[in-house]
């Protein structure tokens, strides 16, 4: 049997289920990153990406800045995910020989302006030459024990919710698979910005995690469909996302009409959003509205964790269910 | 300019002039590992090496199972050479979806081999679909602060020293390279072994730290000349070594001599030995040497730190000074 018979999730799991700990694991393998103990009351949390040249971007569709940024931003991500603050950085890069020096200081740039925003350092690294570019960054982060954010721990009537408006990353991919749409040019900018340089919410999480009354989170690299299917399934609840309830960005809406799709599709399944998506329980949403309020942030109530009987359903603008279904991106089985 | 008619040390140290801490970072980019604060008296370890197909290996030539090993070992190699206990360890795999589901259990079987040696737990990682193979493994360590073997603390009149013998693993490779060689079956499997399934030096590397004499430390991933002005550059010092005080392994000797090589290059220019380099006071020889036979630990001293102004050389057998040139591997710019 071969890698692609099998899948990225069961992959993945195979993983999970072999890994035998001898040292204290605070949070395993299957969350956004790993947690280990740190300092008294707090965790380390620790995460790794690669991106892989063909496979997460090609290289005459993105500037080596923009890569060097986003390559930043889906590990920070990760770490926002979990309420933490992201401290350092460990860069491994697989660079073509022909690359030229003014390319690898246009990466450099691009990550060390994101690496700034969030105060992180990058001490350290590898560098090989390669026939593909081949980016990995691992990054470590801090997050008091009794703060962080899990994913599986949402409670059956808690609130499901999401951060920003979903659908600008996929909205840009399509773009750059289809070049040729007629599109005015604010709504490419904006959509390919989102694609290229994704904001990772750090102070979201934070704040979150400090308001003390989220009970999950994760980022939307994965799409929101499987996204909200990894809490309901870990916490071993259901859930009912309702469609006519989700923030899509309005450009993406344009990109979908131009294409003649659903723009929910993209916004439900396309991933790369980096938003947060979250729970509560509905007692708490006036208390996080107003923290949220606070501090500028907006986010959407979409849906609501189910006892795990219920199952996992999408309702339509009708009102009809249908079942929630994990399309965002499956490395190993194409989209 | 392209990244081949720079070289990999100018790369880095390119990479290394821009990086600017906004946290504390005791130990930055160039040493075996980067060292940040952690609980009182210790530092964290932060460390991590990529293996890229075609590059580092070859598929046809190293089955998955040594794969795995060999990943985990070059990652516990810079842990113990800065005389750290090896913890937490982040995987990133790139993975053809042709690979068979078996393969990338056997790589898991190696990697778990030498993690499990070590207490090493594989907390996290990321797996994507890639056309070649690619390994990221990032590992976390901890030293205690007053024992951290650096590079840069060398002393004129330190002497230089190794762990094992030197230049099996450049053997192993050689012969991968010309395998119709005529050699006796021990003597492929022995330094085949070496090449594929190094041992990292992690009990050295603690003991070491723990003596309190040891002035520096390196791992010999890159070729023991390239590793020796690595500390003697970093230290600000000079360093001769004594061509024939060298151990080289008497299967390198077969193989080089089946070659009709000199053996001494496979021994200070072929890497991949990942034994320790160290340096200490002569008066601390005595010390050292019990300590190491007490723990069944054999070392070698191989030459001696100088003041700066004498330069970096390798004395021959007939006491004829050569400049030392780090001939060992450069990405970038091939051997």
């Amino acid at each position: 049997m071969r890698l692609k018979d099998v899948g990225e999730v069961n992959i993945i799991d195979s993983i999970r289920q072999r890994s035998r700990y001898l040292n204290d694991v605070v949070i395993p393998i299957g969350d956004d990153t790993a947690a280990v103990p740190w300092k008294k009351g707090w965790l380390q949390l620790l995460t790794t990406d690669i991106l892989v040249e063909g496979v997460h971007f090609l290289w005459e569709q993105i500037n080596m800045k923009d890569l060097g940024y986003k390559s930043m931003a889906v590990n920070l991500s990760d770490i926002a995910a979990m309420g933490g603050i992201p401290r350092y950085a460990l860069v491994s890069l697989g660079l073509p020989e022909d690359l030229k020096t003014s390319e690898l200081r246009d990466f450099y740039d691009g990550m060390y302006e994101l690496a700034n925003t969030y105060c992180v350092d990058i001490v350290g690294g590898d560098v090989t030459t390669s026939p593909i570019i081949i980016i990995n960054i691992a990054l470590t982060g801090e997050v008091e024990s009794h703060l962080v954010l899990r994913q599986n721990q949402a409670r059956a009537g808690d609130l499901i919710a999401v951060t920003g408006e979903l659908g600008g990353s996929a909205a840009g991919l399509a773009l750059l698979l289809n070049p040729q749409l007629s599109l005015p040019l604010e709504v490419r900018d904006r959509v390919l910005a989102l694609h290229n340089r994704p904001h990772p919410r750090v102070h979201q999480g934070r704040l979150f995690a400090r308001s003390r009354i989220v009970t999950t989170a994760k980022d939307i690299s994965d799409g929101l469909s499987k996204e909200i299917l990894a809490i309901a399934r870990s916490s071993h609840q259901g859930a009912v996302i309702w469609a006519n309830r989700i923030p899509i960005l309005q450009e993406t809406r344009e990109v979908a009409a131009r294409l003649n799709i659903n723009p929910l599709n993209l916004a439900i399944n396309g991933g790369e959003d980096y938003e947060l998506l979250f729970t509560f329980s509905p007692a708490n949403l006036n208390q996080l509205q107003f923290i949220a309020s606070q501090e500028n942030i907006s986010f959407t109530v979409v849906g609501e964790i189910v006892p795990e009987d219920l199952g996992h359903h999408i309702v339509d603008s009708n009102g009809i269910q249908h079942p929630l279904e994990a399309k965002g991106y499956n490395h190993f089985q194409g989209v």
